[in-house]
């Protein structure tokens, strides 16, 4: 199809297509002759994948090539759904502090986990910590046991669906992984939003901002 | 302090802070003379929160002065912390399908919360499901009564947060709900990483991508 159709079928304008082409996203058409390219489903599908990644994931632009070349690289097969989950969380520009990574470790341990303590994850977690104490704010920090009970029951649910997968071939669980990650982050967000609305409810009385 | 030092402290570059001040995310420094203007701690305060809602939280600028704009609100007191957390998703293009708001309503029911079916948060991960559909990964919906589960674990631990800084002022309220909300889905995204990992050498002996 040419680049006006890919463009209709996709949602992503022509403008958009030419620059994930030019920025490595998305791989480029075949020239079929002076000034004219043609795309195929291959295109589309990456297209929607892309899509989804920055408009629902809310990923930037980097962050979103960072995850696809992850789950394009032959030397990383299915088992590297690690690798690629993280590459999804946002880059760290200084090392967080020992403390925050000590109180992340704690957590950690006290729920049982295996884990290094440079790890993306932990890394990740130990910033947000460095920057409620920037901000003042360290008792928001109590919610870090209730977070990591969450968080394994999340997990656990993640790796049924991996496990689900694991005889659809690499290319099949790297797209569970980078979907699933990126947009499961995305749906536990708006969960999180319902749950926070449904747990003011049942202690105020009311949903706050709509006090009737 | 002038421009300069404001950068220093904040770590935020002198080029960004005069953004911000355009774009109205910061209040504008006090001019006292030609071509000089004082910033306070008011200014530093602001600016930190400013660098945790984009750098860890990983908002667009654009979300970040949408959730600013609602603490910030005098009509929006205390009462409000549910919209001011809400505006921190990411802005939805397109309504969701019917269908897929249905099958998030199921699950909200079956989990017996109070919640309205036009809400940001029911949106947001109506919109997820649709991408999943689009993608052709309904499959990865089996996720959804297991993030609900998680999603109210997370919400208890926020409102206890909430119910603590109750008699604190609404600025702080608006503070909590802010730094809560948006790092909290960061904090959960490390914790989740780490989580996944744990998960996978439980299932699988390792780490994936370090097959050893």
């Amino acid at each position: 199809m040419r680049i006006a159709e890919l463009a209709r079928e996709s949602g992503v304008s022509a403008t958009s297509i030419k620059w994930y082409v030019s920025e490595g996203l998305l791989p480029p058409g075949e020239r079929t002759g002076y000034n004219q390219t043609e795309y195929g489903e291959q295109h589309l599908a990456r297209l929607r994948l892309i899509r989804s990644l920055v408009e629902v994931g809310g990923l930037s632009v980097a962050a979103a090539k960072n995850v696809l070349a992850a789950a394009d690289d032959p030397a990383h097969p299915f088992g590297n759904t690690l690798g690629i989950a993280q590459a999804s969380l946002p880059t760290v520009t200084h090392p967080p502090s020992a403390e925050s990574v000590q109180r992340i470790a704690d957590v950690a341990r006290r729920q049982g986990w295996t884990f290094t303590e440079d790890g993306p994850g932990i890394t990740a977690a130990a910033t947000v910590l460095d920057r409620y104490h920037a901000l003042g704010r360290d008792d928001l920090a109590a919610t870090l046991p209730a977070y990591a009970r969450a968080a394994e029951v999340v997990a656990e649910a993640d790796l049924d669906t991996v496990t689900k997968n694991l005889d659809a071939g690499p290319a099949t669980a790297a797209q569970t992984v980078v979907v699933g990650t990126v947009l499961g982050d995305a749906l536990l967000a708006g969960l999180r939003r319902m749950a926070q609305a449904n747990e003011s409810v049942r202690r105020f009385g009311h949903v706050p901002g709509n006090p009737s």
